[in-house]
């Protein structure tokens, strides 16, 4: 049967130790996995924050946005979201070195209509505009019952569940989505004109929040180049070859450029709302205006919409049926492997990752210690 | 190049005349389809109104609503979504019959939290509450930029879409979803313990609005039926044969009941999401609650949204960037078809259907005929 979940996210096990090379820091253990092709180092979280943490502070980060900064990214590591975690935090560097991240600018609301807002990111840091963002969404729904934000003029925002993961941290349900550079062919073309915008839906459950974290395409340019490394084809069509033909090899899709929208139409369809929505809610940019360049793509746009449904109902009624909820559909019947819900593999990464330390590709943590050193 | 949209709603054509079997209502067309498997009459939009208007009134409705009803009902089929237009009408009225739905309920808000609001469907026809409770997001968005109504107990609202172009045309931006039956196999199982539940995003657009209505399944089984019936193979894998591998043939996925959700595990993942948010915000039933058999699927739950972002604009900005964003979105490169956007193909079928007659399959024509004599 084919009904496998894809393992993008499967980079690491534990092996033998290694010494870092950056004082002070431990490196825990690394593994040579398939063929000698990949070998990740695991370093103890707390010792990547203060990496982390110690690079934005020589950035001229102030302290609070400087460990907030580096909490999102070690998350998104720990949670094993590694292509918007350490992964993507040269870049970020490299952003701030070109003067497209402004490290100091803090968003500002511009305007507002009873539970919508219109905030200005002002090029600063996209993550903590985005957070900044969601904590005012989550501040109107515990006054409102919903709060609408929308932010213009931002950057990257990295990992988009981590604002999902903020809201449900908070008790409240969270909504937020991101439009990006035109990176997705819409459905019927070859040329990529739709933005891969990611969307994030979070329900808080004791149990276990439930976050779906998603992107247009069927699988990110990180998910086919894990694929490739690996030498494994993806379980389902995943884009177009050259010759216009389906095709499960993922450098095929890394050649054409021409990866797959979730549903085909339907994600295409799906990609161009919520471009709409960012950038007319926000008064900001969309896809077709934003640089089609990764190394400087800015002035997103970004929704974040918290709801606070629990003053409606009695202590635990919620939680209760979240619960049923989640329960009925990990019952289903399989032919293996049981039917997860989205979040749930985040929390077993964590829980690994927080015991044996966070995967990171060597080249990265090289490139993250020379800049340590170098500022 | 594999890329051509589906063609599940292309049922009708031009031919010639005939006489229809109920007084003073013309029969403008009718045509043999595809080896003459259909055959698909035409009958004039206002004469369609009449008839189901009429109907209506003999099962109890008081004047307004049954004309909304009979409206909903007629728009649906004039737009081309006829496997939620007047193919559906019979099944409202055996539902009606059987006291599943209660024609006179009205809904009634039961809680309120700011720009959030819980309302209380009564058992009541799932059109007329789907419709109050936007119409009611709408007044709250033009009051607070935006507005939540969360609605229980209600039944089937038909055509999803009909809440968002109700949205468009009243100038705002609409979202709304519902829960629905368990119908379609979470990825990974082979038993429907999700449901197919419908989600639809309308932003207003004075050259066309942008309307997204869809479900969670890459085809509805009235499409799967379609393509059966046309003796056509699906443009792509739609779901499972009863081997577990996947098919293109429809008649197989409607053996094995294993429809595909869109993008695989993120749809099935968008589906958990949707009923978790409709369940926990309106109170109400979530799929697992609801009766598995569609003759008694009822106490659905819905979340209408309508978000007003004019004021914060000047006069047309807003209408200029989404033209911008459809149009750079339609000028892709294709090997042939133009990109279309959601709801595009609606506003064509709009036009030849009003010119031409609604399109209504023959045994559902003289099924409505038969219940208006009865009545």
């Amino acid at each position: 049967m084919v009904s496998s979940y894809p393992k993008t996210r499967a980079l690491c096990a534990p092996a033998g130790t290694r010494k870092s090379l950056l004082p002070g820091i431990a490196v825990l253990s690394e593994r040579n996995e398939s063929k000698g092709r990949l070998i990740m180092l695991r370093i103890p979280y707390t010792d990547v924050l203060k990496v982390l943490l110690r690079v934005l502070l020589k950035l001229g980060f102030e302290q609070k946005r400087a460990a907030l900064s580096a909490r999102l990214f070690a998350e998104a590591s720990r949670d094993g979201i590694y292509s918007h975690g350490l992964n993507r935090f040269p870049q970020y560097l490299r952003m701030i070195q070109s003067g497209i991240i402004v490290v100091n600018a803090e968003p500002e609301m511009v305007k507002t209509f009873g539970s919508l807002e219109r905030w200005d990111g002002k090029s600063g840091p996209g993550n903590l505009n985005a957070y900044q963002c969601m904590a005012r969404a989550i501040a109107l729904s515990r006054e409102r019952g919903i709060g609408c934000v929308a932010l213009a003029n931002t950057n990257h925002w990295m990992r988009g569940g981590s604002y999902g993961w903020q809201a449900v941290d908070a008790g409240v349900i969270g909504i937020c989505w991101t439009n990006t550079l035109a990176n997705l062919p819409p459905w019927g073309a070859s040329d990529p004109r739709a933005g891969n915008n990611p969307l994030i839906i979070a329900v808080p459950r004791p149990k276990g929040h439930v976050v779906l974290d998603m992107a247009m395409s069927q699988f990110s340019y990180g998910a086919l180049a894990a694929y490739r490394m690996r030498g494994e084809q993806l379980p389902v069509d995943g884009g177009f070859d050259t010759a216009g033909q389906f095709t499960r090899d993922p450098a095929a899709i890394e050649t054409s450029k021409r990866a797959l929208p979730i549903g085909y139409w339907k994600g295409s369809g799906l990609a161009l709302m919520l471009d709409l929505l960012a950038a007319l809610l926000s008064g900001g940019l969309a896809t077709h205006q934003i640089p089609a360049d990764s190394e400087r793509e800015t002035n997103l746009s970004q929704v974040f919409i918290a709801l606070d449904p629990a003053p409606m109902e009695q202590a635990g009624t919620l939680d209760r049926l979240a619960d049923e909820i989640v329960e009925h559909f990990q019952s289903s019947v399989t032919g293996g492997e049981r039917v997860r819900y989205p979040g749930e593999r985040v929390l077993q990464t964590r829980t690994e990752n927080l015991a044996k330390g966070i995967p990171v590709e060597p080249a990265i943590w090289r490139e993250i210690q020379q800049l340590d050193f170098a500022l």
